[in-house]
């Protein structure tokens, strides 16, 4: 099938495959035990629910199931969609809410409609690749603003915004994971989300809160969304909310929202048609059934236990285990702890040794937009069991230890 | 929700909703015998079937069909359509195939890898909107080629091509739906197909060729598809072929498929990753499963005999009630009539007095780049019954003997 060159387009020229989806092949080798994929643990998926409801679905209902659809998404479930963000504070219609295929999507379609070549996207340092990648597609110059324990750091932030506009630089959106980000596993602060959305309206951006991991909190909920607080601050309209279902019920069903001004939905409509014409309806179907049947917040309610007992499980082996001169995040909920090593450790350059002793994870430095976080790495506790995620620990422990002393005596690294 | 006014990109600025979206809407008033939507029809979705297979993929396999999966699609499905694509002459490995969210999806990645703002594409004229609206989404310059029919003309496109060559301008796609057209039914002969591959070759532009309805014909197969021919015209991975499981079996589970060069691939997956990770996996494992069972072959085949009689009849009606100074396709297969009336008719002038009388259609101006085809329309037989192809035909007549009376009258034209 090949023939002559291909001559792609310049924004095809730039695209590099993430580091966790070539890292993921490492997971299903027999033996590894893997804190790479921020996958959902499948054991809880609820398959028997999923049989029972197409069965029904394909009795009653099926012309609606399988047919196309609307491009802004199944209307009873943008409705319920609607209900739920103003429960959680944030008033929204029908028309403020348009359907995804999973929340990546709604990243890809904003690039699509914000992002002009060369515009600035501010993203967190560290900061979720997938949405990193989604900017960059558009050719986004990216910038990251560090964090810490509460999250992005809004006077960092503040003074950056001051340089840029120093030099007549408006940045066009600031992209955050507030609640157990991915990848550091840290919540953002109340008063860092109100002051955020304040130099949001000085510095005229739209912030862009992904939100896929926010219900699965260990024991108390984080603070209410940024994009609820936005009247609050007098910042309104600034701020897209994405929501998601893949971390709470099924990812392979693709299914995610976008909630924001209609104005903005309307146009991301507008490139979601030629882009796919609707999402899969039969997964629309699925998820609202699964809503209407109230089975998602019993659901979402064990998962939480769960989730809390591996996070628990991962802190304590961490506990023991962890190496004296490293440092790690305490994450409230989701699925990942942040693991800094002493600085001259390459965790890229490490990451041969671990999978030789059957363990593996992320290296830090591709959530970097910089190029740097060589001497980081994510670990992801959403997957293994209690007993691997001990046993995984203390084999990583181990590499790190071996590695850091042969790294030092200049045996391994080049 | 709502606050300052919104800033798009450049790109967004130009998006405008597709006239037949629009359109739709229409289908679902009571009463209206809607020739509008492409849609394929929903009673013969094999929704038992489907019940069935998830039933099974729920017992059996539930992980593999609820979690995240490879962006280049299900690994089973890679590689039987592989060997679907090898039995239709077309040489391919798994690594020749990406699964996306319907050929629509292939068509956005295409733009995506392909299209520098500005960039020439050649499109059929009348041309499929979906395809038009893609590429527009990326800022390409788009040209109409006109067609007969045989489809695209060929000697057209040569000329075209060398006045374009003689001002240094290379197109970088061609894009066609070489069998029973959308919109206008029509068909491209052989010998055509092998004129286009050499001008592409001699021109170096790549070829888009979209098949969703080349295993729907009426009584023979159509020509061998032009990615086929490559060999054959010496013009070997000029081109990228897209089939869909949307019009042969279900459209809402949103699986279609390119086949194309090994780097071509690998780019638009790249380009995948950060739109959506994946497409929906129980919708990949379905589309599988039917495959597997033996059970797509059955029904194609049974689908055939009911869009031939819906065809039979349309033409049956149009030979009956159609307009004197009228003409009119004669598709071998597909979903779509095209007709072209006196010269100073303006279908979508027109359109407000079919819906009065209950009938609708989609006017011919959108599937022209140029802003031409005003006197044209798109009828599509796919949706309703027989006893309703033959009213709404006979009320379409009607319409377009008073329309034409008054208008040439001045009454109602401005």
């Amino acid at each position: 099938m090949q023939g002559m060159g291909v001559s792609f387009s310049a924004r095809a020229e730039g695209m590099r495959s993430s580091e966790i989806r070539e890292l993921l092949k490492n997971g299903v080798m027999p033996g590894v035990i893997s804190f790479a994929g921020g996958f959902p643990s499948p054991e809880y998926f609820p398959a028997g629910k999923v049989g029972e409801i197409v069965a029904d679905l394909m009795r009653n209902n099926p012309a609606a199931c399988l047919q196309y659809g609307e491009t802004e998404g199944l209307a009873p479930l943008r409705s319920y969609l609607a209900e739920k963000m103003a429960r959680e504070g944030i008033p929204a219609g029908e028309e403020n809410i348009l359907l995804t295929n999973g929340s990546q999507q709604a990243l890809d379609l904003i690039g699509k409609v914000f992002i002009d070549p060369g515009d600035v996207v501010l993203v967190e340092q560290p900061g979720y690749v997938g949405g990193i990648g989604a900017f960059a597609n558009y050719e986004a110059c990216l910038e990251g603003i560090p964090l810490d324990g509460q999250g992005l750091r809004a006077d960092l932030l503040g003074q950056r915004l001051a340089e840029m506009a120093a030099k007549g630089v408006r940045p066009k959106l600031l992209y955050l994971v507030p609640n157990f980000q991915n990848p550091s596993g840290t919540t953002m602060g109340l008063e860092r989300r109100v002051e955020i959305l304040q130099l949001a309206q000085e510095h005229d951006f739209r912030i862009v809160e992904d939100d896929p991991y926010g219900e699965l909190y260990c024991q108390d909920a984080p603070p209410p969304s940024i994009k609820s607080l936005e009247r609050r601050a007098g910042a309104e309209g600034r701020v897209i909310y994405l929501g998601s279902f893949s971390k709470v019920l099924i990812p392979g069903l693709r299914v995610g929202w976008m909630a924001a001004d209609a104005r903005i939905v309307e146009r991301a409509s507008l490139a979601k048609q030629p882009a796919d014409l609707c999402s899969s309806m039969l997964g629309q179907w699925i998820v609202l059934e699964v809503c209407r049947r109230g089975l998602l917040e019993p659901h979402i309610e064990s998962l939480r236990k769960v989730y809390r007992q591996k996070r628990d499980q991962m802190l304590d082996a961490l506990g023991q285990w962890g190496p004296e001169d490293a440092s790690w995040t305490r994450p409230t909920g989701g699925f990942f702890v942040w693991v800094t090593l002493a600085g001259d450790v390459d965790t890229k350059e490490m990451l041969p040794y671990a999978l030789e002793n059957k363990v593996t994870y992320v290296s830090g430095g591709g959530f970097h937009v910089d190029g740097t976080g060589k001497n980081t790495m994510r670990l992801s506790y959403s997957q293994p069991g209690l007993a691997e995620i001990s046993e995984g620990i203390r084999r990583l422990a181990e590499v790190i230890a071996k590695f850091h002393f042969f790294d030092r005596a200049g045996r391994i690294s080049a």
